[in-house]
């Protein structure tokens, strides 16, 4: 249990009208506890009440795991069976532990079956606490931001290596598993990414593999990983051969854009101004539409957590916090384009975590 | 599309007084479409409406992807942005397609902190509609079947490899790579699996892997794969140099229940009767309660499916489930057993898919 983080998360409970917080298997759940089970259809989270006390509710199948893990914490671990109806069963444990018409609060992967099925049967009221959940780690300590750099660090030398690798003719799935096991090697769990080549570069979660490397083309990396539970996530163009002006073109606003917002990204900076450094340059070139996305999000026990770094986000900078720039310029069935960094506001100033080249790589 | 499936779920939605049915990234949109984009934290799900008409809702940086998936469908994409409020905008779509303060299933995937805050915003009823998309596909094809029989097979051809592998020493992690990769040799997909040693198999749905194979010991191995989409369960012990007379004890108990139910798992089966024919074995020897789970669970697209195999789940086994049945023992700390294998009803009967024996296995 990282009891500091529990009590930070009671206290936005208590501040947010919420009786409870339920915290699903997840990276939540193992940012607040170290640990978290596997996840299956059958409903179980910890349960954080508003006074501080906690307990925990699981199929009894997972009972012997779950008390292994937490009963040195003093959490009461409640039990359900495949026999029964779990929403009955729960609201039982629920009326016990006094939350019966009450206000819980839940995480990122409180999947709606569960919560519908134990609302109708319970008089429970639901509402999101996944900003709760963020807030209470949305400024970094100083062992979590040398993880994050060693973290990007991984992305940075991977990087150095894949250059060499990409060759016309491979596969996204061939440049993929290089990316993943160049991680892996390197103390990198977790490990996750995209490869796009030509046209599929264009869809920013493009999730193929089967693409080929062209003699002339482009390929967009975009991957990371966590060192010590801090993610890192980083994207970078790779252009094979050679590129067409209009490439050559286009990447040059993608940096420009990227670079402005890195340089409005400082201390007590107001979100939605960083947002429009970018955006300016790129609506000022004739491709606003192509620009899709926020041009950032936090990161940290998830690879995307507060802060946003979008228009509709009013809050300012703080020391602490860590957060990726990346705006794109997608120009759909054609190609995309975006150079994504990790920043960290900390007390040497802005931070930014990615060291490899934003000049235009050709291989 | 999948017209047949979708049409089935249409149907069923009438019948259960849904106005629509939303269905996320998952498993479940794969089988409805062929296709399911990746998930992130941004709302996006097909909607389907219950006459008929589809449309999907997503962020704008997944509209290219979507639209090259459905357009051909004719699936009206309708997109929120980043720079805005997504309930806001997702109510105005909502509200344009008639479904202010109407009832939308969701799926298994949905997240509750996307459907709490669309329901505040639009008044929108969301209710569970896992068991409708669950039912639209209980009764498996001629090709579905065939499918399942193929990946049954594949963790049979593992099995016979691995027992020839393991060896005292070697970390659980090795040995789930060596069925991972055997798995993926064969042409399956979606490989995952559960690979626990001495105490660890106590634990059912144990998530470790740093245990180390004793000189004189169990393994529990239970794992999985996709054929062209359908999933394979199977479980088996290892036992290692030699085993305990309470470890031979326990496992001919757990034999016995699982071929019981295996042999009640006939065409026209009250389900409960099925799980009953295990439980009272295990319950006459007298570790009823250490048997934690229910007996089984419908398998097709998704490792768990209809029908639950279970007391509380009254209902008979027509021609065309597939299902596993799996009775174990977990002996908290110390060790756990079951013996699972895939069966399905068919033209021929029942028919067990999986092959591997039920003869102890010592290495």
């Amino acid at each position: 249990m990282r009891k500091r983080f529990v009590d930070k998360l009671v206290s936005l409970a208590k501040t947010n009208s919420m009786d409870a917080i339920l915290v699903c298997p997840s990276e939540e759940l193992r940012f607040l506890t170290n640990f978290s089970p596997m996840m299956c259809e059958r409903f179980q989270g910890l349960i954080i009440k508003n006074d501080g006390k906690l307990f925990y509710i699981c199929n009894l199948l997972y009972v012997g795991e779950i008390e292994k893990e937490y009963s040195q914490d003093g959490v009461k671990v409640y039990s359900w069976f495949d026999g029964e109806v779990m929403a009955e069963t729960v609201h039982g444990i629920l009326a016990k532990e006094g939350l019966t018409g009450k206000v819980i609060g839940v995480n990122s992967t409180a999947p709606a079956f569960w919560t519908l099925e134990i609302a109708a049967k319970s008089g429970i009221k639901f509402v999101n606490a996944k900003p709760l959940l963020e807030e209470s780690r949305i400024i970094k300590t100083a062992e979590e931001l040398e993880n994050l750099r060693k973290s990007a660090a991984i992305t940075d030398e991977v990087f150095s290596d894949v250059i060499k690798f990409i060759k016309p003719g491979m596969t996204e799935s061939d440049i993929h598993g290089f990316l993943m096991d160049g991680m892996r090697k390197r103390g990198g769990k977790d490990v996750e990414g995209i490869v796009a080549t030509g046209p599929n570069s264009s869809y920013a979660h493009y999730q193929g593999n089967s693409g080929v490397v062209a003699e002339q083309g482009v390929v967009l990396l975009d991957y990371g990983c966590t060192y010590n539970g801090m993610y890192s996530d980083m994207s970078r163009m790779v252009f094979v051969g050679s590129a067409t002006d209009e490439q050559k073109k286009i990447y040059q606003i993608c940096r420009e854009a990227t670079e402005a917002a890195e340089a409005k990204a400082v201390e007590g900076a107001f979100i939605p101004d960083i947002d429009k450094a970018a955006r300016d340059i790129i609506e000022k070139a004739g491709y606003g539409d192509a620009f899709m996305n926020r041009v950032g999000h936090g990161i940290g026990y998830m690879i995307h957590e507060a802060p946003d770094i979008k228009q509709s986000h009013p809050r300012k900078l703080e020391k602490g916090m860590a957060f990726s720039i990346e705006p794109g310029i997608n120009l759909t069935g054609r190609f995309g384009m975006r150079i994504e960094d990790i920043l960290a506001i900390t007390e040497n100033g802005t931070e930014i975590l990615n060291k490899s080249t934003h000049d235009m790589v050709i291989v």
